[in-house]
């Protein structure tokens, strides 16, 4: 038998989202429960998948199937397409699996012609009503299924309204007669601009409205829509043909939207709005204010104790606060959609936990619908809703930590520490930030960047500080000799006020109110729950005592990745590090890591200290020489390191490399240069034994980062276990270290079982697995994502969520040899993927031990890995 | 049973190689024959390999083993270690599977002491030759065994002879008390530098003497060479000791090295040197001039008559030129070693043939004999004979290595490495040659030293290398201080250029022009019997007709690489592509790149041509764009282009990228500018239409570089398909094209199952490939790989042999995804390892179509290509 395209509302159910989309699924739900739906049929999202994959067509074996349903569908309605006495109208919307409001097209009204929209006004006696209907319809088909834009019909509209010798008049001024003629006049115009007539076969209008909604799929919002929210393009939407009811038939007609929970706080009641005498995109379009939803029961009383009825039903059907709409077309109430509501961060944890004490839901399922990513918001600081609603957007960005912040534009970084030390309220705003710049941000309020992405320097720093920022702006111009810059063509000098809001990338010309993030109850109830039920454990990327102590607030169980190198950049540091580069012999160099050594145990017993009894993974040094080197003054360094500028010069000059990023660095320091090695491993050993000796029992973790091949890792891992085994024996103590690794050049996945034989742990270092698996830089990157993602290409950016296919590949590969070496095998994840839930839930399948992610990420992180859990519980109790 | 680590040679034979190394399994073999062979027993290469696994330690077991061998030699020899009436003495040898001549240590006349010298001084009546072995010995011993440099002890020897009266008074004209001096002299010099007494325990010392061959192995000219032959270090070093006898107790003694032919030109006869009274070392040291083989048959008859008969024995058996050792002592021959000898090219092919003919080898045997990598000499430029005849010889050595050479004067070998690796032609001029100097030799053009003869250090290692080389020439005299030298009495400072003919040992004080060389018949024969064993398809990487011309010279196959970008920095089409790099819109790139198009369009009409009926694979434009701008005069650019001079700067600031490798290049260039393949595509298309109208049938091939995801090259492939069908169409001619990509990125790899969906052909890109799986970009390697080598974490540069754990197990896994979704794809290789022989052997083993190389290696490509598939059979068939 032929596959089934094509579904009668009363033959699906609510299980089948994936075939018929949310929407289309529901609909079929609601006919089963028996509420009064208008029928119709959903096309299936596969016919939608089999659309694109045959050219953008819609097959002759469809198209039958739709035909056939349409008569069925005349069967059920009485009514036929373009029938003399009960014409058939209907709705064709599109229902994608996950809920995309607004991103794909919809046409109201279809099966209208001449002889038709007669018909209905004679029948209804609303001439006006038929008439509007179908220069809605004209305007509307025009718009979405032919692409003449809607504003062509608009200036016919403001020309008659000139024409009446009254421009500013409202659309519902205008009479019957008025849209008769503008009904001509779109016609006309649809020719002009097309060079046919517009279509008065009802069936070729509904085949031309299929195939638009199944093109919108794939339109530049829907496509973004999908990357933001991690939908698959392989989807597709399907389209669901319903029968038309009509709010706008007079005043015992109307429409409204309603939730059975408010949105945003999450509190239990009716929550929505409504308008008489209109239809449902009057609402969304917010022309006319609509009503409150209870005031319903003055306007029509019946109706509306039906849909309190009927609300009550569907949230204890689903289990969930739903977002309901409904038409009511003279005193009979009709439901047109219902869906699980989108909601509020805090709305979203009070629900579930209502829904747990309501003994509707389980923990699990509790814990599992909550979106992870929507915590980022409670976590930091928002603008105050009503100053956001008066202020402009001057310019965007790309969201790259979320949180909002107000303050002076400082265009260095030394300017940004310098004020932000007074206690001023600074933007830091840079073509790009790098390392040397980490106080400046540290002393910000927000980072707004012209270059770079999401896994650029300033995004990865800001989002461990926990900091709003947005990166690669590409309307921000910067002069930094004129110390001015231009965001979207509007000046701003250093030192004047704007503000951003790093969730959505606006960037706004200026200030306005923040209020802080307020953590209550329900969060902490939702992460002991997560904490109950996750496997996977959740450590933070913390470099500093202080973001070790944010982190072990949010719940961090260890520190997965501790950078070295950041805490080189300091002032009183950066002399000594220089001094080593500058080093031409063995002696020398150590002389001047000596001079670091103890500042770094300094560093290592803070951090120990401050996790108390977590355990602390330290990668050891990791950047190319170079970066140490950044705008320096050769004369001020050949003096302070006793040589000639020429010399320095010379140094500067060597390290110069064409590809930093595949350059002299991680462990290839190590092996050229052990003596560094030697001394991070004294640092760490010394701060351990420091600290067991007041109490703690730390088990450092040393982690050699770049591992490309097993020999270098057992080269490095000599001269650790060799100083550190030297140190413990000379203070006579009992002390445990692990020696483990980076995973983060394929070659290392790939000879997993080799590395394995010389680590204690594997980390995951997945932004460098992406760059290299891709072969792309993620600093360079932004040339050309953006027509990766237009063209469809990629769907999803690589460093924000890991990809499967390819690194995830690597990773699988790298566990599975690698515990076939060492079943003990520690693993764990450190990139940035660490805090994706997407990826968190790789992590789970693939059976790493934990994951580690920025500090702000760890209640994400706790969250997704709970619902990785029990969703991998599911699964089982399933098979 | 305990594992056996050392085997008596008696109990050995030829086929043991593996554990015996090429000696032991030899002097086994030759005892089995029933030839003259001073016995022993030999430490197996297990024996070395555990040495290092137990931490650089010969454990008790392997040390009791090796003392009851001891025991046993005794018995065979009659002889005991420190005896009063037959005292043993022993050489103390390595030997390695593969020959690594010089590379590794020896220890001679090993078994000396106070007593047993004079025990053998009595015997022999030669006080002189007894002191002048246990000088020797403890000489050798502290230098080798203990590290103390062998300086120290010369420097004795000079005193002596000053204290004498006669500094400039030979080694050989010192008498026996004064060695008997010299030897007390040594002793207490060994006892200063050491804090020891020296060891006069035979066991100690033959102990010590193991364990420094062992050591040797992993020496940095050891490694230096294993690396350059591709030998693994894991092989480890086998130990012969073999009971001593003397070539130096006066003139019915001798020693010799000879070859079965003619190592320069393979022609059949004995070829060899010796000394009377001599130990072998001396013959090697090129000390004093030793005599032309055909001589002893006067000095020593019978032993020459009798070594004669061996001779032809041993190339019998081994059917193989065989290079020997002896040493007559007494009258009486010993054969000290045979092996198969080093030869030329020339030399090679045409041993190889004659073999063939004589009945000895079969065709496949006799291809297998050659060393691909060898014919690089053969391919390489002769002198101009109208410049050479201009050219005045100046001085004159020995002819030892054929070919021309002509570069700048380097006097030493870290002089010669340092130029060389700049890209310089350099000549190392030496007084003579050590194998410390390898590296040096490896980076010059030709070697020329003042002393030695053909089978010195210099000329062994120059054949080897295939590299031109004259020695012994007594017209030069070198002044290390003053960096200078003459020839002939002429001047010459440390980089003034000079020119050497390596087949007639002329030396020419200027440069001379070169031109290619011509290839013999041999080469001929062994080319076409390599290519009627071979399975794989050769092609050559050519950007030029010129190129290809050359290659199909060669018996290039097809063009595997053809760099389109290379045509683009030509000065007459550099002026479009900066047009079109600075274009704003669609329009003005799309003008800019309709200038190219023409030049394009007729570079690939030629290289058709060029090719004739040979495939052509077409690679679209692969580099970063700014490339194109670099050094550019930006004032200048601005008025070709008609903008301001701010806004060129801008352009090109806006191209700069941090990883220009991993950047905005390849297919990604295509993805933002579908117009760059657009017209590439219309170049290919029409050029292939036109040459076939000329009566080609040319099928071309479109490679889309830098793929690492299916779904970029199912967009480029677009373009290309329709912009190529539209172009067919309108032409109304028939023309088969293919569109395929390279796979040089891990993705593509992991996912060349969807890849190949799109793909037609793979061609392996192994040089991105192996610094993306690495994590290096190969332009700043060089900062590190000098430690990874020094450490042993490289055995090889992953860029010159393909590394078949990582970036090989990618290719194997593209090889079987690629051909589970398309068995029809086209497999081949496109990097530099296509020309590498045993990368050659990986892709034969992986089942690629073909491999593709520079012009000069495709000969080295088709001979590698045959010995595969010879070897696959022989494993076959055994199987």
């Amino acid at each position: 038998m032929a596959k089934q395209f094509v579904y009668l509302f009363k033959d699906g159910d609510g299980s089948q989202r994936n075939l018929l989309g949310g929407k289309g699924a529901n609909l079929a739900e609601m006919t089963k429960l028996g509420l009064p739906i208008p029928q119709g049929f959903t096309v299936s999202t596969e016919a939608c998948t089999q659309y694109y994959d045959d050219g953008e067509v819609i097959n002759d074996s469809i198209q039958t199937e739709i035909m056939q349903n349409i008569d069925k569908l005349e069967a059920i309605a009485g009514k036929k397409f373009g029938d003399k006495e009960n014409p058939l109208l209907v709705s064709v919307r599109s229902g994608a699996r996950a809920s995309m409001p607004g991103m794909m097209d919809t046409i109201l009204n279809l099966g209208l012609n001449d002889e038709v929209v007669k018909v209905i006004a004679d029948k209804s006696g609303n001439a006006r009503w038929a008439y509007d209907c179908y220069r809605r319809f004209i305007q509307m088909y025009s718009d979405v299924v032919m692409e003449v834009g809607k504003q062509y019909f608009e200036e016919l509209i403001e020309k008659l309204k000139h024409a009446k010798g009254n421009a500013e008049m409202l659309d519902t001024e205008l009479t019957a007669e008025d849209l008769k003629e503008l009904c001509v006049q779109f016609k006309a115009e649809y020719k002009a601009k097309l060079g046919e007539d517009f279509p008065t076969d009802p069936k070729e209008q509904l085949m031309g409205a299929i195939k638009a909604v199944f093109r919108s799929w794939n339109n530049d919002r829907a496509k973004y829509y999908r990357r933001m929210h991690d939908i698959p393009g392989s989807w597709g939407t399907a389209v669901n043909v319903q029968e038309m009811v009509f709010g706008n038939l007079g005043d015992t007609s109307g429409t409204g939207v309603a939730f059975t929970r408010d949105p945003s706080t999450g509190e239990k009641k009716l929550y929505g709005e409504y308008l008489i005498n209109a239809q449902g995109e009057d609402v969304v379009a917010g022309i006319r204010t609509p009503n409150l939803i209870t005031q319903l029961e003055q306007d029509l009383p019946e109706a509306y104790n039906e849909f309190v009825k009927i609300c009550d039903k569907l949230e204890n059907h689903y289990k969930d606060m739903q977002d309901m709409e409904f038409t009511i077309e003279d005193k009979k109430l009709y439901m047109l959609q219902t869906r699980s509501g989108k909601r509020t961060a805090a709305a979203a944890l009070k629900i579930a936990c209502d829904l747990i004490d309501e003994g509707l839901r389980t923990e699990e399922e509790a814990v599992c619908m909550i979106d992870p990513k929507q915590l980022d918001a409670l976590l930091h600081p928002q603008f105050d809703t009503a100053a956001l609603k008066a202020a402009a957007v001057i310019g965007k960005g790309i969201e790259a930590s979320p949180g909002a912040a107000c303050g002076k534009i400082a265009l260095s970084a030394e300017k940004a520490a310098e004020w932000g030390k007074t206690g001023e309220n600074v933007i830091l705003v840079r073509p790009e930030t790098s390392p040397e710049d980490i106080e400046g941000m540290d002393f910000s309020k927000g980072i707004l960047t012209a270059i770079g992405g999401k896994t650029s320097h300033a995004a990865v720093v800001a989002r461990g500080m926990g900091k709003c920022c947005i990166v690669g702006s590409k309307d921000l111009k910067i002069d930094e000799e004129a110390a001015t810059c231009k965001i979207g063509g509007q000046s701003f000098k250093e030192g004047d006020v704007i503000s951003l809001d790093g969730s959505t990338g606006n960037i706004y010309g200026t200030a306005i109110k923040t209020v802080e993030a307020t953590i209550g109850g329900d969060f902490d109830r939702i992460m002991k729950l997560a904490d109950k039920y996750r496997k996977l454990g959740v450590r933070t990327n913390a470099d500093s005592p202080k973001d070790a102590a944010v982190a072990v607030k949010f719940g961090a169980e260890g520190i997965g990745l501790c950078r070295t190198e950041h805490m080189f950049f300091e002032a009183d540091r950066i002399a000594a590090i220089r001094e080593m580069i500058c080093a031409e012999t063995v002696e020398q160099r150590e002389a001047a890591l000596a001079k670091l050594e103890p500042m770094q145990q300094g560093d290592f017993e803070g951090i120990f200290e401050a996790m108390g009894k977590y355990p602390v993974t330290i990668r050891f040094l990791d950047p190319p020489l170079h970066e140490f080197l950044e705008g320096i003054d050769t004369a001020a360094l050949a003096k302070t390191v006793g040589k000639t500028n020429e010399q320095i010069k010379e140094i500067v000059t060597s390290l110069h490399e064409f590809n930093p990023m595949m350059g002299h660095r991680g462990c290839r320091l190590a092996v050229t240069y052990p003596e560094i090695a030697a001394m991070q491993t004294r640092a760490v050993i010394k701060a351990a034994i420091a600290v067991n000796k007041k109490g703690l029992n730390v088990v450092p973790e040393i982690m050699i980062p770049l591992i490309s091949e097993a020999k270098e890792l057992a080269f490095v891992k000599a001269v650790v276990v060799e100083t550190a085994n030297k140190l413990i024996a000379e203070a006579g103590v009992q002390l445990k270290y692990l020696v483990g690794t980076m995973i983060e050049i394929p070659r290392a996945a790939l000879t997993a079982d080799e590395v394995a034989e010389e680590a204690e742990f594997f980390s995951f270092g997945t932004n460098d697995l992406t760059q290299m698996t891709f072969g792309f830089s993620r600093d360079d990157a932004g040339k050309f994502l953006d027509a990766y993602y237009s063209t469809g290409i990629y769907e999803f950016d690589p460093f924000a969520k890991i990809d499967t296919k390819g690194v995830g590949k690597l990773v699988e590969t790298a566990v599975k040899l690698g515990r076939g070496t060492n079943p003990k095998l520690k693993l764990g994840i450190c990139g940035e993927h660490g805090g994706d839930p997407s990826s968190v839930a790789f992590c789970h399948t693939v059976g790493l031990d934990y994951v580690s992610c920025s500090p702000f990420r760890v209640p994400i992180a706790r969250l997704a890995a709970a619902q990785a859990a029990i969703e991998d519980g599911n699964v089982s109790n399933k098979g």
